[in-house]
């Protein structure tokens, strides 16, 4: 086993290990070689061994305990938003290390959250969060003590535009159609999580306004601004529900600012192909593809497939990305943070390869 | 069994029965009360009783056979394009009534057609053909002798925006972000829908240019120019593949020409869904619904669910409609077709209710 | 619509609509010619409009109520066991005709019944019922006014084995194993018909004992013992859930007696063939069917498609038979005996094409 | 990178990559920390670049030829039988280490062998084989050059019943009713693999006899002759094609002995269970489990779970088990046994961690 700084492991807590988020940061940590799990905790399972919830987890017998118990150097959380800022302000405050899975520390503007949330539980604490997603903030996750794991339709979505945003050449409407596998919805029992009521089934939801939204446009403008764009960022994002259980893809139609990029199409491919290619030169786990990507590519995986293209008939840009919802667009990507803020390989302990077929 | 106007049941042919069109206008003719199936033809499968190629047709034992033999009433055709319109051209010319499921005679514009099929095997027959979406040209496919039904992806999304564009409302983009089963790629083998391939998969294809739209253009831009509308369409069509049999769901995302709509969000969503209803207040297969449909709400039925909106985010309008691409995507429109040009009640032989869950 | 014996339509209630028994119910009885649905009753969801709780019926608009109201002709119950017998006694005391899809007068035998449900509310009614299985009590079932439908494992394995049993050839072991779809297990919220967990999942459930176990027993040793066998039946039911909503299929794996069938593996399997079709020759929805059925074949429908067959390795009788669970294994099951009880046609509002693929 | 005796990582080949045995092996082994794959062959796609086959491996850039070149240190190969023998013949000659993914090496009995699959390419090999299930034959593997992989039925069949055949216990008849994802049927085109005939379906298959039962009779057989038993094995096996992709649970119903477990239902499976622990005592992937296993438990893994219970309706012995078809039911088994072969630990690279849900 390899080793943290001090050459031991770093112990790791994980806060809510009976939802999905929580069993799948328990399976990359459990295989993660510089990381022992020290302690899980549930709500309704305390008592348990883990492998009595999740079978699959047989060979990671842990008792679920009610609270974190013992030294630890990071706790990861799978709380829902509001319950999760309530638990970790104490360790926030005494300087744990802390990576959250939830929304209470993504929006930097606490009127925003708000508007979407509620009252937050732990306002004075959004000044030390970082938004975890290392393509935008790779240095400030690897200083930060609180990181706040990005929602999975904004790391699908943000990746897919950063490169225009970061050029500041999104203006105007964006629509945003992105298409989730069912495990996006939690282990808890809904009807819209009913096996029968899904299967076989496809269709949009969260017309009514989606969380994920502000978290997209709060990084995107942040890019623009960057840029010293001026165009007010315009973004229709409709979710829809696939019949699968992991993946998200993203079908991202942007509105281009006038002389952005060139109208001859060829040369407009090109240079559209060109500045991704080149904003993620570096980066281990995002692949500009040759070819629209699918889901099932990914899955298991910590990698993002980007695929920017030109439409034939319109002339328009087009972006397809796609994730594993519970990896990259959550528990990889929280394993990806804490490499960074433990000084260790970027890649370690994640896979680039997806399960396939 | 019901009969047809002269006392006697409506003798049927299908060719091309082996495909899933052919298998999906067996299923619907053998249960109408005024049709008798009296041949069905194959290809590779001459010689074989229908049922031991499809097992679920194993009351309805008939031989495939070659040719079209006897003397039929109406003959349907599930060949694909060019293959159609060769071996309809003798029986149109002969004056049997034809409904065909191939893009043979559903563009009018020859040009067209050679752009996205090659020669025309026929184009002097164009003249006489109807697009056969009964919600369009009623009258029109009464009257006629040579029906073409509509493909599937433009079914749905020309009855999600004939409201739209009947008003003269469609200015400048359209996004259509559609989703379909798999069976819409037929039953011929190819990795695309290989079982391993598909599953648990979710991906973009036909990004080069899909022959359905072609199709949308046509009908939509024919409507807006009824209503004198000068905006020019331009509508981009991404179809998707969702792991699923059957079903088809569009989420179009149009853009309406100023001053179409009142500003004010209520007032907008009352105007627009007020549009769509009276538009299809005496369809029978058309519902305007109250919610966002899924595609299994319409499983093995003719229904096309339609649900317009306003964007709580944008303010935009958006519409989603779904539909079975084998039902009224394909075989039933076919039916409800054979209803019109036949005298019968529209509705014989095809249900409202999909096959739920 | 065509009507009843006293020439207007049966006024049909369904108690519980909101499950998918109920649904179930709904969709047929709306398309059945000689059926009106005057009454639906739910619990949760009264008050509501039927298609406010199922899209796919928008053709049906009724409200949910909490009780039978007006005049009825029949009753069907979508209660579960005890609920169902609570509430179905005073119509059945009245004498009004009562057709009922839970497991409370399946078990002639009050003891059975106690073992595996509890106390039951109405063991006087239990002499008055007949097991709903056409093909085994028809006569039964058109004179009686209290139909028990079986459940839908019993009705697929009690079909594959009737032949068998009829003759007295079942001996000592027989090994049930048999498949479900997701949509057997209804439509409450429990954490096995979570998509998650059962999507691209296979397993076996109810390894402690299965209710439906005690159902084949009791039919399968009343054919046996009209057929004067002495052996005594030991079956072995093992259920599994395939990620599919509908369908179930059983794979029977029965001990032969001594003697029943031939040694030699051809006139072994002629002989076993002649069994099954002389058995069910004139059965309008059992198909003995030249191969293995798949449970897709019946989707939608009121077939049942048996399938015998000798082991080439092992000279063994094997018998594979597939339905829809919600059709045939129950809602369609329950329409054949409305039929019968009525004196309609047997097969009246019932298909016996799947909707396939 | 971790390295072999030598100290340098050990050169793989893999033979036929554009299968979907060997896209698992090229993916297991590209994360494997002592393997560096050198080489990997195809038929129709030589030319491309691996990630253009397969885009899930973009990380994976490797050129696909015509034949293995270079030095390497093992071979594996995903050829399917007759083609694998006549490809690997020299190297195996040569005495280049060979793991082998057909049927060609896996039964000792030329005679056998012939019977399923016609002539054998090179019986003179045969007596230089290992059949590569480690549970059964660990140390014959680590000293052979040509180790057979078992197909992925056998080995769920085999471990589900082994812990009973080395007691000497299997008398009579067996059935083995196993159920399949549809990737074990491989990646070529066929309409039993078409996405629309296998969704939301289920069937049996292979009811000619199925060419991965001899193999678990000679397995089983050899285990119990080792036990002195005289029974002779009647096996019969059903497979199953569930819609999912990956995955095999088998249900075994083994007829036991007289006299070999108590008679008392509890003292029976107490007795039964202390068998399948002792038995798999010290196995890193075999996991005897609590609980009835599920397929996605192993999903990605090289777990297999198994769980011997007895039947509390009849008293009789039943035993479940499951994996993932292409890890531990093909290229994971390879890859543990390269790891015996090289003396490398027995788990490297492999998870025991199923990717749920």
């Amino acid at each position: 086993m390899s080793t943290s700084a001090s050459g031991s492991p770093i112990r790791a807590a994980i806060i809510n290990v009976t939802g999905y988020v929580g069993a799948e940061l328990a399976r990359l940590l459990a295989q993660h070689p510089a990381v022992e799990i020290v302690c899980v905790t549930g709500r309704s399972e305390v008592g348990k061994r883990l492998p009595n919830v999740f079978p699959h987890l047989w060979s990671v017998d842990l008792p679920i305990v009610a609270d974190v118990e013992g030294d630890v150097d990071v706790i990861f959380s799978g709380l829902p938003h509001a319950a999760a800022a309530e638990r970790l302000t104490p360790f926030i405050e005494q300087g744990v290390p802390v990576i959250d899975a939830s929304a209470d520390f993504r929006l930097y503007d606490e009127e925003v959250y708000e508007q979407w949330y509620g009252e937050h539980p732990a306002p004075h604490l959004l000044a030390q969060s970082v938004y975890g997603l290392p393509e935008l903030h790779r240095e400030a996750i690897a200083e930060s003590r609180l990181v706040a794991v990005p929602g999975c339709y904004p790391t699908t979505t943000i990746l897919a535009l950063a490169p225009l945003a970061a050029k500041g050449w999104l203006g105007g409407r964006t629509v945003v159609d992105a298409k989730s596998g069912v495990s996006g919805a939690g282990r808890s029992l809904k009807l819209t999580s009913h096996f029968s009521e899904v299967d076989s089934n496809f269709s949009a939801y969260g017309l009514s306004g989606h969380r994920h939204q502000p978290e997209m446009v709060q990084e995107l403008s942040s890019l623009q601004q960057s840029a010293e764009s001026e165009a007010e960022l315009n973004v229709t994002f409709v979710p829809h529900l696939v019949p699968m259980t992991r993946g998200i893809l993203a079908t991202c139609y942007p509105s281009i600012s006038d002389g952005a990029l060139p109208e001859n199409p060829e040369e407009r491919a090109a240079a559209l192909r060109d500045a991704y290619e080149s904003y993620y030169a570096d980066e281990p786990f995002v692949h500009v593809a040759p070819a629209a990507p699918s889901t099932k590519q990914t899955l298991g995986s910590n990698a993002c497939i980007v695929y920017p293209m030109v439409d034939p008939m319109t002339n328009e840009v087009m972006v397809i990305s796609a994730i594993d919802n519970l990896v990259k667009g959550t528990a990889g990507g929280a394993v990806q943070c804490l490499n960074l803020m433990f000084g260790l390989p970027e890649e370690l302990g994640l896979s680039k390869i997806g399960v396939y077929p």
